[in-house]
């Protein structure tokens, strides 16, 4: 195998337009899909991409940001940087004047996801593999040499994540099916915020006849009522095997999410998601105990490996829903899947990259560590920006081919 | 009372050289002081200052995200604006779309510092009176009108807090003596990281010579033997009555902190600050246990007062270091200072701002609501740069005079 050194890097400030409604919350009413982009180029002409998600505005300040990262990358040889790639992780993440500006959160750690991103990109296509056969074949030394583990000693120290990682070699063959199954997908654009009953009854019809079995619901409005009406006309619509989660996007206080959380259960939501301030740890280990068996997913909005720390330790989390394009990229995401997993939580990403990265990382997930299928979200409203878009059919992701991380944008973005 | 309109803003990135070792620390090893700057405008001619802190590099991304946000208050009557400041607070923190970058935490939350602190200076500057006359001469519920309480519904709601205003101020006539006296300060400039012993031991002596009692050593050298040995010489050289802080800027693990943190014990440290990652709420309420009575100090990093209510519920904040140019600017400083008092714990905060504005704060926090006098962190290396640098003489802060908020930098900037 040839490696390749990372000649020069670009950054790239895209934005789309969204339909109607399309993407909107009880708290983001009005988002403008954008990704921060790291270009990677090699002398030979190899390009790779890594994304992070914002909603528009600022997503020039994360691009600046890329920009004052980056350079930390170049020059280097892919496969010598990827050997080792916890210390590069920890040299940005801990930049000794950037830092200040989080640490490890806000846009220093998204320009981070950014960067991390298009190394693993980089680095699939110079191995000219799909991201997930490329982390399925790495070895458990290989692995952990990408993970910064930095501040998760008192859970998860290198020796149980070493552990986690060679238990679950032996019978992989099993699970290993699901390359040629696919991953299921579940649908999240449904019931946006915005949307009216009957838009949401004829996206529900479309997406039940396109072989979704889960459906996703925007709740948080001022009024509990109207939450309350749209899930139980969802669920009869749906009827009573579909998979309905509900989300309020933070939109909650305590008292509020501990009233109307008990209001909705009749609905039988297969989770609530952040209900409350995504900083409250606190707030939602009171929740989940009140709320119980309604589990809690967690994740859009917690930045990084030592929150979702906290969330797990205090049992508040029933979903994990990390996201690559959130927390510092790939390794930072197969860090918290390995803290989800010594806690036997599930990992459900959130996708900030319209799930084309995780749907490589979903089928690492189970494959080399054992974590439950569940499923995978699906937002479709940018398919047609990128070169590869995830191919769902049946409700069910097809199993990535092209080499790298599905990523690349095309010319017209 | 007249009052004046913002007629226009200007964010300005302003940096300054400091000498050597000086601002190091454990993990911020060469920082460069600056301050991403909000100034507003009236058509009189009035100018007001707002400051938030950085180390450096991204000090131009926080005053991307001020022209991005200062527009929500420009044509806003002072007075009109101040009313009811905590819905504009809100406004600018839940910017539909700059949310996503935080959400209240890093570039955006720094840059509604900035504005916000210029909103409070440009306030006191129309009324003619330093900023902690017009904060004690407001009835409870103008102050009231000033603080976004949400998310703190489970712990402070706005009756709560009303009560904690309403009940000091009966007998306030004992406490404003300290108004006469001054506030007395510390002296965080003895032990900066990078300084050799001589320097320590050099800079402790004209200290104690200028009158401070209480100082501050940097921690978190790689081989603890070096923290133990520099806070030794620096116990026997101060005496046993002598106030000495440790500050480990975050640079322990867990294991680490409890081991390090039982060797230090043994010089009485006042507090401990930042013992390790300061989204770690958990590790630091298992530590405040382990090395129980020595309290820790935190706050430096604590970007909201979502997570300083998180601190305060396990009570392993024994010292609370809010910094107004770090949460969302002086009202989430009173926020978070009511906080701190319905938990009892004091408030001694961070100086992101040199001291300049938080002189006024802790007045404020002891005559009108009670905070016991603790001592405010002196840090000198920008004084020159100020237009009215604070005073500290005897090792006491002089009360300021002039109208504002002391955060005036001088043209040379």
């Amino acid at each position: 195998m040839h490696s390749l050194v990372i000649d020069r890097f670009s950054s790239y400030d895209a934005r789309f337009a969204l339909g109607p409604g399309e993407g909107s919350d009880a708290v983001h009413s009005s988002p403008q899909y954008s990704f921060a982009v790291t270009r990677l180029y090699s002398a030979r002409g190899l390009t790779a991409t890594g994304l992070t998600l914002t909603l528009g505005a600022g997503n020039d300040v994360v691009c600046r940001v890329i920009d004052l990262l980056a350079p930390q990358i170049v020059g280097r040889d892919i496969e010598e940087l990827m050997a080792g790639f916890a210390v590069t992780f920890r040299a940005i993440a801990d930049h000794h004047q950037l830092r200040w500006l989080g640490p490890h959160k806000g846009p220093v750690h998204l320009a981070l996801a950014s960067i991390a991103n298009a190394c693993f990109d980089f680095w699939a296509k110079v191995r000219g593999v799909p991201l997930w056969r490329l982390l399925l074949e790495l070895e458990p030394r290989q692995l952990l040499a990408l993970l910064d583990l930095s501040y998760l000693e008192d859970v998860l120290t290198e020796t149980d994540a070493l552990e986690i990682l060679q238990s679950h070699r032996p019978n992989r063959a099993s699970r290993e099916q699901i390359l040629k199954t696919g991953y299921p997908g579940y649908d999240t654009s449904v019931g946006w915020f915005h949307y009216n009953d009957e838009e949401i009854r004829e996206k529900a019809r479309r997406s039940l006849e396109q072989g979704f079995r889960a459906f996703k619901l925007k709740v948080g409005a001022p009024d509990s009522n109207h939450d309350f009406r749209r899930a139980r006309a969802l669920r009869d619509f749906l009827g009573a095997e579909a998979c309905i989660m509900l989300d309020a996007n933070q939109q909650w206080t305590l008292p509020q999410a501990t009233r109307v959380c008990r209001e909705l259960a009749c609905i039988s939501p297969y989770w609530i998601e952040e209900p409350t301030h995504p900083d409250d740890v606190l707030a939602h280990q009171i929740l989940a105990r009140e709320i119980a068996p309604i589990p809690l997913a967690v994740g859009e909005h917690i930045p990084n490996r030592v929150v979702f720390k906290n969330y797990l330790q205090t049992g508040s989390a029933g979903f994990v829903q990390v996201d690559c394009t959130r927390v510092g990229g790939v390794s930072e995401f197969l860090t918290v899947s390995l803290l989800a997993r010594k806690f036997g939580v599930p990992v459900v990403p959130h996708v900030g990259d319209m799930g084309q990265i995780h749907q490589h990382l979903v089928l690492f997930n189970h494959v080399a560590i054992g974590h439950p299928v569940v499923f995978l979200e699906h937002i479709p409203h940018l398919r047609q920006w990128f070169v590869y878009p995830a191919q769902v059919r049946e409700g069910v992701y097809e199993t990535p081919q092209e080499p790298g991380s599905s990523s690349d944008l095309n010319e017209r973005c």
